[in-house]
C-alpha cells in the first residue's frame, strides 16, 4: 500500500536527518581538527543517500496511489506537504543540481578569501556565475510551481509567502522608519543623558554565565529531557525534535551577548521540541519554516525577553550567578544595553530597529539581481545608495562591511533575507495576539509564570507544524495578515513610549 | 571494473561506520535521556543498512573478478581479509539472524531484570534458547568457513585463533596459578604488614584527575588532534581512528580507577590512531582482532603503567594535579594498590594474577556448552566447582556473583572470553620482545621518553591493520607463537621478584 510505503520512507529519511544533525552538531562542539575530512565525506555520503532515498522517481507514483488512501485529514495535510517537499527536491535535474553545488562552493571559498581583504573584483565573476544559476534555478521552479521566479525561491524557505504581498509591508516599514530612527536616537541620547551606559568590564565568569542561561532556558520552558546546551563559535539551535543541541559562545567581557543568544535560541528550540510528535518524520510534523522558526526566536529573545517585566524576574538570577560582577547592575541598565539603537553597515550587528532596513535593502536587491535589472558591477553603487536613503550613512569603501558582509549571496542563497523581518514582524504580532486575549499577562511575565506562554504558543504554533502555510498560520494564529502597524506600535511603544 | 566497485562501497562502509561510531559515542557522552528513543531507531536504520550494503549478493562476484585486478600484495591482503569479513557477514541467512537478534535482546532485558535478584531458574530458559541458538549459528559458520564450531564462533573476534592452540597456553597457564597464587598472597601479606595500603580518602577534585589523565594520554602519545576525553558511565574507546573518542569514570574516593582506565583506553586508542590510513576504508585497514586491541590496551596498562620506572617519571605528575589530596604518596603506594592481588568472585574485579583464572573458567565452559556436553541447568553446580579448585573459593549462593555476573553469555556472545586472556599474554610477550632488542627500554620509560615504545608498536603492530592472522601477527611482531612463560615469567618477577 503506498501510503504505508511513504510512512516507511519518512522513517528511514527521519533517521538520516537524526544522523545527519548530530554529526552536524557534533562537529561543531565536540570534533578534533583532525577529525574533520572523515567526518565531510561522511555526511556528504548521508546527505547524497537522503537526497537519493528522497527523490527516487517511483515515489511519484505512490504520492498519486496515495491519494485514495489518505482517511484523516492529518492524512491529507501530510500527503499535500510531502508532494510539496518531492517537487522541491526534484523539480531541478541533477546535472544542474551538481553545476550549482559545485559553483556555490568555489564561490563560497573565495569569498572566504577575498572578504577579509574587501577584494570584490577579484570576487565578481564568481557572484556572477552564481547569480547566474540562481535565476536558472528560479525559472525551473517556476515552471514547476507555478509561482514568479523569485516567489519560487522563497517558497522553498517560507511556503506560501509571496514578494507581492511582502512588498507592501516592507514598503510601510521603510517609510515609517527611516522617519522613526533619527527620533528613537535623540529621544536615546536625552535618556543616556540622564543615565549613561553601565560599562561592560567583566571579566564576567563564563561558568556563572552558563548556569546563568540554564536557569532562564528552564525557566523558560526549555526540556533538558530532549536537548542541551553546549559552546561552539557560532551560536545555533540543532539537533532534532528528541534532542535538541543548542550552543552559544561566552564572552568573559560581555555577559550580554550569550545571554540574549541563550534566549534567542531557546525560542527555535522551544519550536522543535513541541512540534506534532506522531508526525515527526513527515515534512508535516516539521516546522513550518524559516519566518515562523525566526518568529519563534525573537518572540522569546525580542517580545518577552526586551520587556522590563521580563527583567523584574530575572534580574535576582543575574545576580546569583554572575555576584560580585554586576554589582549595581539593574534591570534598567540591562534594557538600556540591549535596546540600544545605532545605524551601522553590519546587518548581525544592528538592533531592532535598524535591522529591517538591512533586510528591505537585501530584499531589493535580490529582486532586481533575480530578475536580471540589476547587474552584480552596479551592486556596490546601488548598496550605497540604499544605505544612505535608509540608514544615513556615508558612502563605504570597503565590500567586506558592505555587499561582501553576508554569506547568504556567494553561497546562492536567494529569497531568505525577507524571512528574518517577516520572523520579527510575526513575533510582535503574535505577542500582540496573545496580549489581547490575556491582558494581564505581562504580569505573568513579571513573576517569571511562563505556563500561560507556552501553552499559547504550543497550542496556535508549535503543534500546527506544516499543516498551514506561512501566511495562513499567520492569520490563524493571530487573527489577520501580517500587519506592519502592529510592529510599528511596538517599536513605538518601546522606543518613544 | 570489480576492484574499483569493491574500493567504492568500502568508502561508503566507512562513512556508515563513521556515523554509526559517533552516534554511539554522543549517546554515551552527550545525549539526554529523552532523545534515546529516535536515536535507536537512527542507529538501527543506519546499522540495517550497512548490513545491506555490505552484504548484497552481487558484491560476490565483484570479489571473485577482482582476483584477477589485485596488484600489489597490498590489494591481495585487502581482497582476502575483505572476502573473510564477507563470508562472516553473510554466512547466516537472514530469517536466522533476524530470529537470533530478537532471542538474543530478549535474553538481555531479562538478564538485566533478574541479575539483581540472582534469580537464575527464571532466567535459565532464555539462556537455554540463547545457547541453542548459538549452537545452530557455530555450525553454519563451521560449514561456511571449514572450522570447528567453536573455532568458527572464536574466527569472528581473533582470526585464525584456534581452541586447540589456545587451550594448552590455557593449561600451562593454569597450572601455574593455581599453585602461584597462594604463594604471591603470602608474599603480599608480608610486604603488607611491613608497608601498609595507603588509605584511599580522597575527595580527589576531578578537575585535577582529568588534568592528569590528559597529561599522561598526551605523554604516552595520544594525538589529540584526531580525538578526546569525554566521561560516560562505562568508559570504552570509541569513534574512528581519525577522531578517537575515549571516555573514563571519575571517583572522588579513588583517583586510580579512573587513572588506570584512561592509560588502558589509551592503549586502544593507539592502536587506532596508528592503523594504516591509506586503507582505512577497507578491513585490511582496521584493527586485527579483539585480542590484538586487548593486547594494546594492556601493553599500556599492565606492562608499561605497573612498572616502578613508570612512577618514577609519572609521580611528579600526580603530585602536580592532585596536590595535597595525595600529599605521602610514592610510587611504591600506586604500585601497591594497583598490583594488589586478592581472589574473587567477580571477573571485572579481578586482578592481573586472578584475571586469567575467570576467563579460562569460562573458556572451558563455553566449549562443553556450544558442544552440547554441558547443558545449562548443570552450569552452577560446574561454576562453583571451578571457582572452588581455581581460585581456592567457597561454595557461591547468588547466581549474581557467578554464572549471571557477565553480558557476553546472556547475549550470545560465545568464544569472546579467550581474547581477554590471550590479550594479556600477547601484551607481555611484546613487551618481552621489545625489551630484548632495547635493553635499556625502561630507562626511556623512567625518564617518560615514548617514542621509541611507539615506534615498536607502530611498525610492529599499528601499521599492520589485518594484514596477518592473530597468531601470524604474535610471530611477527614477537618473533615466536604466544608462550605462556614469558607470561609466567613476567608474573613471578613483577610478584615474587
Amino acid at each position: 500500500m503506498s501510503w504505508q510505503k511513504l510512512d516507511e520512507l519518512c522513517h528511514k529519511l527521519e533517521s538520516l536527518e537524526h544522523a545527519k544533525a548530530m554529526l552536524s552538531a557534533d562537529e561543531a562542539t565536540q570534533m578534533p581538527a583532525g577529525g574533520g575530512a572523515k567526518r565531510a565525506e561522511a555526511v556528504a555520503f548521508i546527505s547524497g543517500l537522503y537526497h537519493e532515498m528522497a527523490s527516487a522517481p517511483e515515489i511519484a507514483d505512490w504520492i498519486h496511489a496515495a491519494r485514495s488512501q489518505t482517511e484523516t485529514d492529518d492524512q491529507v495535510a501530510a500527503l499535500a506537504e510531502f508532494e510539496r517537499a518531492y517537487r522541491d527536491r526534484t523539480c531541478l535535474p541533477a546535472e544542474f543540481v551538481r553545476r550549482k553545488t559545485e559553483a556555490d562552493m568555489r564561490s563560497e571559498q573565495l569569498w572566504r578569501e577575498l572578504r577579509p581583504t574587501s577584494d570584490w573584483n577579484t570576487f565578481r565573476p564568481a557572484l556572477e556565475g552564481v547569480i547566474e544559476l540562481a535565476r536558472e534555478e528560479a525559472a525551473m521552479r517556476s515552471a514547476a510551481g507555478g509561482l514568479d521566479p523569485y516567489d519560487a525561491l522563497i517558497d522553498q524557505f517560507d511556503p506560501g509567502s509571496r514578494a507581492d504581498q511582502i512588498a507592501p509591508v516592507f514598503a510601510t516599514l521603510k517609510a515609517f522608519l527611516k522617519d522613526f530612527l533619527p527620533r528613537v536616537i535623540d529621544a536615546q541620547e536625552r535618556r543616556l543623558a540622564k543615565r549613561p551606559l553601565k560599562a561592560l568590564a567583566g571579566p564576567y565568569p563564563v561558568e556563572g554565565q552558563r548556569r546563568l542561561g540554564l536557569a532562564l532556558m528552564r525557566a523558560v520552558g526549555f526540556d533538558f529531557e530532549h536537548g542541551r546546551l553546549d559552546t561552539s563559535h557560532h551560536p545555533f539551535c540543532g539537533g532534532v525534535p528528541t534532542d535538541v543541541r543548542m550552543t552559544t559562545r561566552y564572552r568573559e567581557d560581555d555577559f550580554l551577548v550569550a545571554l540574549m543568544g541563550v534566549l534567542h535560541e531557546t525560542g527555535h528550540a522551544l519550536y522543535e521540541q513541541n512540534l506534532p510528535k506522531d508526525w515527526s518524520h513527515w515534512p508535516l510534523g516539521q516546522a513550518r519554516g524559516m519566518s515562523i522558526h525566526e518568529s519563534q526566536s525573537l518572540f522569546m529573545e525580542m517580545q518577552v525577553a526586551r520587556m522590563p517585566e521580563f527583567w523584574e524576574w530575572a534580574m535576582p538570577q543575574v545576580h546569583e550567578h554572575l555576584g560580585q560582577t554586576v554589582e549595581g547592575w539593574t534591570g534598567a541598565d540591562v534594557l538600556a544595553h540591549v535596546n540600544h539603537v545605532q545605524a551601522g553597515f553590519i546587518r548581525v550587528d544592528a538592533d531592532e530597529v535598524t535591522y529591517p532596513l538591512h533586510v528591505i535593502l537585501r530584499f531589493e536587491l535580490e529582486q532586481e539581481l533575480i530578475s536580471g535589472r540589476l547587474q552584480v558591477a552596479d551592486i556596490p553603487e546601488a548598496w550605497d545608495a540604499k544605505m544612505r536613503e535608509y540608514l544615513g550613512l556615508g558612502t563605504l569603501d570597503n565590500p567586506r562591511d558592505g555587499p561582501m558582509q553576508d554569506v547568504h549571496w556567494p553561497v546562492g542563497l536567494f529569497g531568505y533575507f525577507p524571512s528574518y523581518t517577516l520572523g520579527a514582524l510575526t513575533a510582535a504580532q503574535q505577542w500582540w495576539a496573545l496580549e489581547r486575549e490575556m491582558p494581564d499577562i505581562r504580569e505573568d511575565v513579571r513573576a517569571g509564570r511562563f505556563d500561560r506562554l507556552i501553552d499559547w504558543r504550543k497550542a496556535n504554533i508549535w503543534s500546527q507544524g506544516s499543516r498551514y502555510s506561512t501566511p495562513d498560520l499567520v492569520v490563524r494564529s493571530t487573527g489577520k495578515p501580517l500587519d506592519p502597524e502592529i510592529f510599528v506600535a511596538h517599536l513605538t511603544q518601546r522606543y518613544l513610549g
